[in-house]
């Protein structure tokens, strides 16, 4: 396991009570780690009661062999252990102008863990996929009824095939060495990597295959990208992969800095690539410099990146950090609109003054 | 004394502790006067120990007969009442991209109260203004160190002579008819209408004419404009009047209407002069209507506006609120970025979804 920090035990941002809603503060990015207390977290529904020793994870569906697990049964399975971060699809919303629907996240709503469990594709091979298989159903045990929707329902999410028989795509039951908390999912929860957070659904109860699309709430009217105007019923593009995003995790905004060399940090990440290059302005964007971008170990942990600022002159800057990834895809100005703001990447600004020193 | 709204009592939005910062309730905004318990609140350090009975208010510079004030004597000179709101130079701050140095504040760093106190100008008038009088300088009894500052400093702003002398520019000790709150100045502020809140200094206790202009950090370093770049000693224009804003208080962010008629309710108001209208987009600001504009009573107090709007069709929208005043002053789409996100006054814009009836 990597460094996990925050000693000094800050707390988490509260964003909701009920569902809780709350963000991993900034500072705490700055390693490769969350610690597990301060990981971010966006649920829809209260958690939901779950004992492991009660508990059960059937597989149905499309497949030759339903069979159900124990938490025990699935322990002695071969365990996968993988460094991956989880962005909520919403993180970064406030800086989309005008603001829209939506919890206001600012940066938070996003953190990096280590998991072990099991691959996804390790239960579907062991099920056996009838030819008629299309998407793989990972439904989750927390039940509730979302805003102007009349009826209860689960949270549930699908993943087409190529994306569940990824070795990487995880079911879960440690974070950052011990079981996972009760709002992380416990006993058992998805991670799949590269794709925004909501698709890692916790306190996993089936999973089912599908001969078909899915057609749930969550997927296909919520986690979708929107634009204004009148309801013509037509279906919208699915929110799926994490687009290409660095923050600056110092200096802090409107933090003071002496004349002097200062070491910006940040980290980058992308769900399409690994990051090929973080570049720095700190003169709003005229010109830009390459940060060095150290390996992560991991292709779905996020990548820290570092940044020699030699600051002459007293004055007022706004510091900003670009990623790239390997398929070319970069930070925009500003993020396109949307009706919920999802997916939102602008390039990350961080205003800051420059004194001559007491 | 007009309707005090709020009888749910709900609770400030707090943005800081210490100094005590926090934001009155969107949906408060809602009625012609705020709660005295709910108004806004941005202080810049600890709030003081303040003692009536012991306290006096001193009136000193270039006067004729410098003198000073016990809080009985004060409550004997003539009464003035007048309906004003307060608004913080950073109210609106989080609409300003990229987010720059200072509390994010959303909308909710302004209100309205009725106040009563005693025309600065009937205390100028018995002191006696000598002709070397130029400004007159506010003193508040808090003190401290504010962030890259050594010094500790008390809070104090000047007002220009024009300024000072307008009768509507008051020394309050009551606040919708009850003595001051200590978290609002008690036992007696300036409210300055027209201008930024912060020039209504709290915890006064010193009022000195001045002959020449006054240099203080808060006056001339902090509620100035500032642009980036290198810091080359010059000065920088003060923030002062309030610019021309409307905000929409109903329906709130994200609120799911049914198809039907619904009617739009905000507010609206500006330093400069007084509201000529407020017009109303619900198509993403590409046709404009002109929204009723009531009579406020109070030429310092916000105005309420109510709009019609028949939705419909289902689907998203996004609804916007643009005031422009008798001269000619109107809110622009972006408000122009200044260092520390002064004086927002973009045109508030909010999402809402329009549903076919269950």
């Amino acid at each position: 396991m990597r460094q996990v920090i925050g000693s000094q035990s800050p707390s988490l941002n509260v964003l909701s009570q009920e569902p809780l809603v709350a963000g991993t503060p900034m500072s705490l990015l700055d390693g490769q780690v969350v610690p597990t207390n301060l990981f971010f977290i966006r649920n829809h529904f209260p958690v939901p009661a779950m004992d492991a020793d009660q508990w059960s994870l059937k597989v149905t569906g499309k497949v030759r062999d339903e069979f159900s697990l124990t938490y025990a049964e699935l322990k002695e399975m071969p365990r996968t252990e993988l460094e991956a971060l989880l962005e909520c699809a919403g993180n970064s919303r406030a800086a989309i102008q005008p603001p829209i629907e939506g919890l206001l996240w600012d940066h938070s709503g996003v953190s990096s863990a280590n998991w072990a469990g099991v691959s996804l594709r390790t239960l579907l091979d062991r099920a056996g996929l009838l030819p008629s298989a299309q998407e793989v159903l990972l439904i989750g045990a927390d039940r509730g009824t979302e805003a102007g929707e009349s009826a209860e329902m689960c949270f549930a999410m699908s993943l087409p095939m190529d994306k569940a028989l990824d070795p990487s795509t995880l079911l879960a039951y440690e974070m950052n060495g011990v079981p996972l908390l009760p709002e992380h999912g416990h006993p058992l929860r998805a991670v799949v990597p590269g794709w925004y957070g909501m698709t890692s659904v916790k306190w996993l109860v089936e999973i089912q295959v599908l001969d078909r699309p899915f057609q749930g709430f969550h997927q296909s009217e919520y986690y979708v990208y929107r634009d204004l105007g009148a309801d013509d019923g037509s279906p919208a593009e699915r929110v799926t992969s994490i687009k290409v995003k660095s923050l600056i995790t110092w200096p802090g905004r409107g933090q003071m800095l002496e004349v002097g060399t200062h070491r910006l940090r940040g980290v980058a990440w992308s769900g399409a690539a690994p990051v090929a290059k973080v570049e720095i302005s700190t003169d709003d964007g005229w010109e830009w410099n390459a940060a060095t971008l150290q390996e992560s170990g991991s292709r779905h942990a996020w990548q820290q990146w570092e940044y020699v600022w030699e600051a002459t002159e007293p004055g007022r800057y706004l510091i900003r950090a670009r990623a790239t990834d390997e398929m070319n895809n970069s930070q925009p100005v500003s993020a396109p609109w949307n009706f919920r703001g999802f997916a939102s990447n602008s390039i990350h600004a961080v205003p800051v003054v420059v004194k001559r020193p007491h």
